[in-house]
């Protein structure tokens, strides 16, 4: 475990008054602290008999793993960089036995790790101690899609690619996008409320989910599963289960709604000197794309040295110290080609981009997307990796990169930033050769001061799961945090859902 | 008060166990029963005294308004059909005003009706008994524009067409859009998750609005009013608060993305003979058309005979069985143009639609828009007026109407169908000649009865208000209106914020 110090972490912008456990928080030698990222003490919890096991063994034959070699890539994330102790994984097929599950557990006091994809970032897809993991993979069926309103209605074990060919086959795609689509499950997506490559146009998962089957803690299966695009009668409850991380109850299924497969796609690459200049032609890109611009993507030089680096991908273009990807969807490829043709020409003769390529074909456009999708690979190349996924007002998101820098002078390995200029959101990475607590002590919390100095949030896209769940007081009011836990409270009352996550340690006792 | 038989009442989808007061329920004669859409006994909430007058003029002197004169319009609902006795209006400019006066209403056990434009249609935003009146009316300043992001804030009061004036002349136009923009309030928009014509193209409210602040029923600021598009800390809290109608909290800022003002709007107006026709011109139109298209909306020919009795709308095309409004709006003119007449000739050739003419200058476009937006106007001039909001798969929502004509027969004087098309959203109006009884229960429950029987919605934009509370059972759960009645339980402990509306009676003890 981490120990660096803590002291600046108080002087942030709301203080938080105590973790969770006092032995923790004064231990290691001369007044160092745990780190509000490390794992809190491991909760009274009843640990798994035989008897459980033979419960779960009855209601899911051959579905109940023990065996420590087939539980073990579920209990360590996609970064490797958290590591659980589960000994049970359990693979329900039907909403029933997640029910039965969850019913059982509740009753019994066994705390439970709902896990999709397993491709979470913030520690919030693997158990921290030996609770039960209740895995969606097998819950893999497309129940319903209404080809005349384009709702997509599956269980939510799905994955976001299979659901996405199934889409396209039939002329419809789906409104997100991510880096992760081959592995990621459509109910994770939704529990974390996943944004990605298409939020720019498609908007967020609040926007474009229209309903959700959910089963609570205490097993009762709550049906909020609509098709309708509108519907105002009472709250709008499934809203509060997207984002919840999987702490307020399981999702079980899903309906989307999903629009159709554009008639022509472009992707361009392009070059810019200065961060203002990218900013100055994403504004004229909004206005001369208008409603075909699908997205604004940015990685900086030091990303680019990354992917040559370590993946061996050549930079297209000239160099340059920012590159853009644009892409665009359309359903007229005349009139989209016109149009890009119109900004392109304009972007260059005003000097705002320096260099760029445009690619049709799916194969290029394949290519230049790789450039920006492969950022996060190549950067777990570089070594041990901080991963920072921060929302700004758009124009500042790159000054934080640039403050960071010159924070850190040469106690980094690297320092990049690519993201999703279109959402303001800002991916900030920094590598080291190896696990550095002094490091980690310059970066934070300095990054998290920095972002709520700005009023943005510590956490865009990615949750707080484990890791951020104590940052949570730099981005939210400590009112609306113990509405939050007020809440938690209600719908699982004994704290068994993905317990040490997303709500910080002093609210969960 | 109106006294329709019950009976089949609770032959529908859910049985409502029991209304608020067996002493209602079966007062009349011969077991003829209350209405579900009458208000139930006034619930014992304190009266105004002298005291509680002297505090409110204390924090807003010259705006608690107590001439029963000025107090009345905000007594009445915008169609004269609920009608409340509130004695006090009271008017901040703040939100600490109105943090002030909810914090002493809680502790006083005072009911509050919070109102914005007063625009709502199902009695949610006019007092029942005698709750003091809070309008949002004062709260009309506009708190921030960021014209890179497009991201609005302003306070609560803001009525919608004020902010859209605001916008256009800043080259952005509001993501709503709605017949009563002149008078609605963007903070009643918010509450009651306002649809709208621009819905089809910009999505939900859900999607849109960024930031809320609010002020809850003990007089805590609740300070949701991010800016940003992105942000996974924690629960989303403000979603709960989009469509709940006043009852959970009082909004009192709104931050919401607004889309760049298009460059081109074009209008058709089209006739077709069959609602299978008008059915495949939109699937045409969503290919043809596609990211130009910003609504696809309808009327029959009934709501057409009204405009030409009532309003004296001359009807621009051939007499038809169905009317369409299509409109695009792009950023290309020509582009938009000929997407548009490629689309307009496909649709004539392959003999969809029968007639048509198109707009392209603002004058017509408005005209045009007028023959859809004043269809309501034109049935207050018919008679009595009985609204249903429904949300169905859009292949259904005709027959709902066609249905509804053949069961009732002679016994309407006009029933009408217009809405959404895009959204699956109809409007069903019936009229009579004057309040009819029996023409009341000859609809309801048919109405909801027909739509549970396809999953539709009994609300799909209008709310629930008190006239719909106890028909909620129709389209949701009844864990799922429990869990609702807790989450009202939990930020509303004494039930002072707009009671007797949205949730059912039998929830509210």
């Amino acid at each position: 475990k981490e120990l660096p110090p803590m002291q600046s972490f108080y002087q942030g912008w709301l203080f938080i008054s105590a973790f969770n456990n006092p032995n923790i928080l004064h231990a290691g030698a001369e007044g160092s602290k745990v780190s509000p990222s490390a794992a809190p003490e491991r909760l009274p919890f009843c640990r798994v008999t035989e008897e459980d096991l033979a419960f779960f063994r009855k209601i899911l034959p051959g579905r109940t793993i023990v065996d420590p070699d087939l539980v073990e890539p579920s209990n360590v994330d996609w970064l490797k960089s958290v590591r659980g102790s589960s000994e049970v994984l359990l693979r329900p097929q039907t909403t029933e036995e997640v029910s039965q599950i969850l019913s059982y557990c509740n009753s019994r006091n066994l705390a439970v790790n709902p896990q999709g994809g397993n491709t979470g970032l913030v520690g919030g897809s693997v158990p921290v101690y030996d609770e039960l993991i209740l895995s969606t993979s097998l819950m893999n069926k497309i129940l319903n899609f209404d080809s005349i309103s384009g709702v997509l209605t599956c269980q939510a074990g799905c994955v976001l690619e299979n659901l996405s060919f199934y889409l396209e086959e039939r002329d419809y795609i789906m409104p997100l996008d991510l880096g992760a689509k081959g592995s990621c499950q459509i109910g994770g997506n939704v529990a974390t409320n996943a944004g990605g490559l298409r939020l720019l146009r498609y908007g967020s998962l609040h926007g474009t989910v229209l309903g959700l089957e959910l089963v609570l803690a205490d097993g009762q299966v709550l049906d909020c599963l609509s098709t309708l695009r509108k519907d105002n009668t009472g709250y709008d409850l499934k809203q509060l289960f997207i984002g919840s991380e999987g702490t307020l109850g399981v999702i079980t299924a899903v309906s989307i709604l999903c629009p159709r497969k554009p008639k022509s796609v472009n992707v361009v690459f392009l070059g810019c000197e200065t961060f203002e200049q990218l900013l100055k032609t994403f504004q004229l890109c909004k206005g001369m794309l208008g409603e075909i611009l699908s997205a604004f993507e940015f990685l900086d030089s030091e990303c680019m040295r990354l992917l040559n680096t370590h993946l061996k991908l050549p930079n297209p273009i000239s160099d340059c110290p920012f590159y853009i990807v644009i892409e665009t969807s359309g359903s007229d490829p005349t009139h989209d080609a016109q149009k890009l043709h119109n900004f392109l020409e304009e972007a260059m003769t005003s000097s705002l981009v320096s260099d760029g390529t445009v690619a049709t074909e799916e194969a290029k456009i394949k290519a230049l997307w790789s450039l920006r999708e492969r950022v996060t690979e190549a950067l777990t190349h570089d070594g041990f990796t901080h991963k920072y996924d921060i929302s700004l007002p758009v124009e500042r998101i790159y000054q934080l990169v640039t403050d960071m820098r010159k924070h850190l002078g040469n106690q980094a390995k690297s320092v990049v930033g690519y993201g999703h200029v279109g959402d303001g959101n800002l991916h900030l990475n920094v590598t080291s050769p190896s696990k550095d607590p002094a490091l980690l002590a310059a970066i934070e919390p300095f990054v998290y001061e920095w972002t709520a100095s700005c009023r943005g949030s510590i956490s865009a896209e990615h949750g707080l799961g484990l890791k951020k769940r104590n940052y949570i007081y730099y981005s939210k009011q400590s009112q609306a945090v113990a509405l939050m836990g007020n809440i938690k409270a209600m719908l699982d009352p004994k704290g068994i859902l993905n317990p040490y996550k997303t709500l910080p340690d002093n609210l969960k006792q």
